[in-house]
C-alpha cells in the first residue's frame, strides 16, 4: 500500500470566478481519501507561502466552508505574481521548495494557475526526479485569458466570458435607447493581452434572432483607425448606434500597445489599462459622435454572481482530477477538458504532460474571426456557446452574494530562519 | 361613466435595469381597464415621440412581450435626453404635444422620468388646465441617481446600487488575493453627478461579519487629498490593500469637477468619465502603490442579471399606481414610495404633488456620511438595506438573458406637416 503523505495546493496568478471551486475539487478529494493523503496545505499567497513555509492548514476548516469555496470568487488562500524562472537561475528556490516539502512531508503539490505556473510545475516535477525526492506535481489549469493549449478551454474563462457577453448584451440595449439624442457609441474595454478570447465573447450579445451592432477589437488583429471609423460609421448609419468590445491588448501596425502605461508586472508582462478612452478618443475625432465608455478590469474575472454553469462544473472537475491523477502515481501532468461534442455540449477530462502545456500560448484561431477583423464566425460561435452556457446563482444574504472567508490558520513553522525571496 | 380615451407613455432621461418594469406596470394595468383606457401608445424615443407624432401602439405586442418588459432592461420605446424648457420659452413644444394628445385622443399622459421630466409632466398638467384641454399629466419615478424628493427611493436606484454592491464586494475579494505581490488599490467609478447614493452602495459590500477596507469618494464631501492619501495608506498598512469607490461627480475644494470632459448633456448636465483614472494616478504618485482601476459606465444600470427584487417590485408598481391614480381623475401627480418600516422592510406607494416633485434633488443626508467622509453610516446602512435586498433573475436561453425586443410598431399619422424639434 502506497504511503500516506501530506499534499501542497497553491493558488498563482491573475485569480478568477472560479479558481476557488477548483480548490473546493481538490480540498473535497483528498478528503475522501485520508488513507492516502493526510493533511491538505495551501501556499498563504501561492507559492510565496511555501517558498517563506507560511502554509495554511485546510483542515481547519469547515465542511461546510470547504463546499462554499464552490461559489466565491477569488483565490481563498491568496495567489501571488512571483515566477520562478529556470532550474539553474533559481536553484535556491527550488531547494528551498523541496526543503520545504520534506519538512511537512508533502508528496502532493497541486499548482492552479495559468502558463507560468505550469512551468513551475514542470520543473518541481523535474527536480523531484532530479534529488529523487518522491514528490508528484500535478498542474490544475486556470485562466481567464483561454489561452492554455491542449485543454479545450481553461476554468475560469467560461464565467468572465459569460460576464462579457451580458454586460455587452446590457450595454447595447441602454445605448439603443440612447441613441436617438444621446450617446451612440459605447465602448467596452476587457481584458486578454494576447489572445482575444475574452473580447470575441462580447460577440455573443448578438444572436440570429436579436442581431445588435456590435464590433470587435482583437488583440490578433492590427488595428487599423480607417478601417475601424468607416465600420462604426456604418453601423451607426444603419442602426444608429453601436458598441465596441475592445480587448486590452488591442496594437497598432507598429506591433505597439494603444494603451500602454508603461509598467510592468512580476512576470514581464505590460501592465495595460486605458484603452477604452483611447478608442471612444479616436471616434470622437474621426466622427464626432457622443461616446461613452466602459472598463470592466476586476469586476469580469470576478464576478461569481453570473458565472456560467458549465465553468463552475469543470473548474471542479480539473480539481478533483488532479487528485486522482495523483492517486494513481501521476507526475508532471494537468487535467485537460476534452471537447466530445458541440451540440449537445459533452466533455470529459483527459491527461495532458505538462512539457506540452508550459510556456505556450493558444490565440484565437484565424478562422474564428471574421474576415474583416472586427466580429466572430459561426465556428467561434459553436465554440463558445456552451462554455456560457447555464447560471449557478451564489446564496445570498441580505441581497449579497454568502461569499465565504476562511480562517487561514497558519501551520507551525518546522524549519529555523526566514528565506528571503 | 368617464369618457373612453387613449393613454400616452414615455421614457425619459437614461434608461434603468427597471424602467421598462414600470412600462409593464402601466401597460398590463390599462389593459386591465379597457372600459376606460382606449390604446396606450408610447413615445419613440420619449417625448421626441409625441413632438413628431412617431407614436408606438402598444397594442401590438403580445402580453408574453409585455410581460417581459418586467425583466428587460433599458428602454424598450426608446428614450431621451430632451427637455422641455419654460411654457413661455418652449410655448409652441408644448402647444404641439396638446396638439398631438388632441389628433390621437389621448387624456392620459405617462411620463416616466427622473426631475426635469417631473417639470415637464407639472408644466403639461398646467396647459392641459390653461388650454381646457382635458389631460391627466402622471410622473412616473425613475432615476438610479435616486435624488427625487418626496419619494423614499427612485425605481432604477434599488438595483444599480445592488449591482455596485455586489460588483465592490468581488472586486475587493480579488484585490484581496492579490495584494501580497501586485494591486494594492482598486478604484471603481460609479455613477452619480450631485448625489452619492450609488456611491455610498460600495460601502454595503462591508459587512460587520465581513468587514472589508473600502473607502468611498462622495460628490457632497470636497476632495481633500492629503487626507485621502493618509486613509489610503493607513488601510493598505493595516489590510494589505483597499478598494476606493469614486462618484463620477467628485469635486476638489474649488467645485469644480475632478474630472471634467468639458462636454455637456442636453440637459445641460456636465458630462463625466474618468475620475477613476485621475484617483488612480493620484494613488500612483502619492504613495507609489500598485493600483487597478474600473469604469462601470453603462453597466451598471442596464445591469437587470442582478437586479434587486424590491427594486423590480417597486418600478412595476410604481407603474400601475399611475394608471390607477388617473382612473381615480387624479391630475400633476406622481406615485411615491414610503417606507413604513425599516426591519421588516415596509413599504406602500403614496401620493405626491408634482410641484413638490419637480426640479427638487435630495442629496445623501450628512448623517448618512461617515464623520471622516470616507464611508456611510448605520443610519445609512439601515436606508439601504432593503433597496439591495432579494434577486429577480430573468430567465435565460443559451447563457444569455431572454431580454425582449417589441416590435415597436408605428400609429397612422393623423396631423399633417412636420415638425421641427
Amino acid at each position: 500500500m502506497a504511503k500516506k503523505v501530506n499534499a501542497f495546493y497553491a493558488q498563482s496568478g491573475g485569480v478568477t470566478a472560479v479558481i476557488n471551486a477548483s480548490a473546493c475539487g481538490v480540498i473535497e478529494t483528498a478528503r475522501r481519501h485520508k488513507d492516502r493523503i493526510g493533511k491538505v496545505f495551501a501556499g498563504r499567497n501561492g507559492i510565496i507561502g511555501a517558498l517563506t513555509e507560511d502554509l495554511i492548514d485546510t483542515g481547519r476548516e469547515s465542511e461546510q466552508a470547504i463546499a462554499a469555496l464552490r461559489y466565491t470568487p477569488s483565490g481563498a488562500f491568496g495567489s501571488c505574481r512571483f515566477k520562478l524562472k529556470g532550474l539553474e537561475e533559481s536553484r535556491a528556490q527550488y531547494e528551498r521548495l523541496i526543503e520545504v516539502f520534506k519538512a511537512h512531508d508533502i508528496g502532493y503539490f497541486f499548482y492552479n494557475g495559468g502558463g507560468d505556473s505550469a512551468d513551475t510545475c514542470l520543473k518541481i516535477s523535474q527536480l523531484g526526479e532530479a534529488t529523487g525526492y518522491p514528490i508528484q506535481a500535478i498542474h490544475v489549469p486556470k485562466t481567464v485569458d483561454n489561452d492554455l493549449p491542449v485543454t479545450d478551454n481553461c476554468p475560469g474563462f467560461g464565467s468572465v466570458a459569460k460576464y462579457i457577453a451580458v454586460s455587452t448584451l446590457e450595454a447595447t440595449f441602454d445605448v439603443a435607447s440612447m441613441s436617438k439624442t444621446s450617446t451612440k457609441v459605447f465602448v467596452l474595454e476587457v481584458m486578454g493581452r494576447h489572445a482575444g478570447w475574452i473580447a470575441a465573447a462580447g460577440a455573443m450579445a448578438s444572436t440570429k434572432a436579436r442581431e445588435l451592432p456590435i464590433l470587435v477589437l482583437f488583440p490578433e488583429i492590427p488595428f487599423d483607425r480607417s478601417k475601424f471609423l468607416a465600420r462604426v460609421d456604418a453601423l451607426v448609419k444603419s442602426h444608429g448606434y453601436c458598441t465596441v468590445v475592445v480587448s486590452e491588448g488591442v496594437k497598432g501596425a507598429d506591433g505597439k500597445f494603444l494603451s500602454d502605461q508603461g509598467l510592468r508586472d512580476a512576470f514581464g508582462h505590460a501592465q495595460l489599462g486605458g484603452v477604452a478612452p483611447v478608442i471612444a478618443s479616436i471616434v470622437k475625432d474621426g466622427l464626432d459622435l457622443k461616446y461613452h465608455w466602459g472598463v470592466a478590469d476586476y469586476l469580469q474575472r470576478a464576478a461569481r454572481h453570473i458565472a456560467s454553469k458549465t465553468d463552475v462544473a469543470q473548474a471542479y472537475a480539473v480539481g478533483k482530477a488532479a487528485v486522482e491523477l495523483a492517486l494513481k502515481g501521476r507526475n508532471s501532468v494537468m487535467p485537460a477538458i476534452r471537447r466530445v461534442s458541440d451540440r449537445p455540449y459533452k466533455w470529459k477530462i483527459e491527461v495532458a504532460e505538462l512539457k506540452d502545456v508550459a510556456n505556450k500560448e493558444k490565440f484565437m484561431p484565424r478562422d474564428f474571426i471574421g474576415e474583416d477583423g472586427f466580429g466572430i464566425t459561426e465556428r467561434c460561435r459553436r465554440y463558445l456557446a456552451p462554455l456560457i452556457t447555464g447560471e449557478d446563482y451564489p446564496p445570498y444574504e441580505n441581497g449579497l452574494p454568502a461569499y465565504v472567508r476562511l480562517r487561514n490558520v497558519a501551520v507551525p513553522r518546522k524549519l529555523a530562519g526566514e528565506f528571503r525571496l
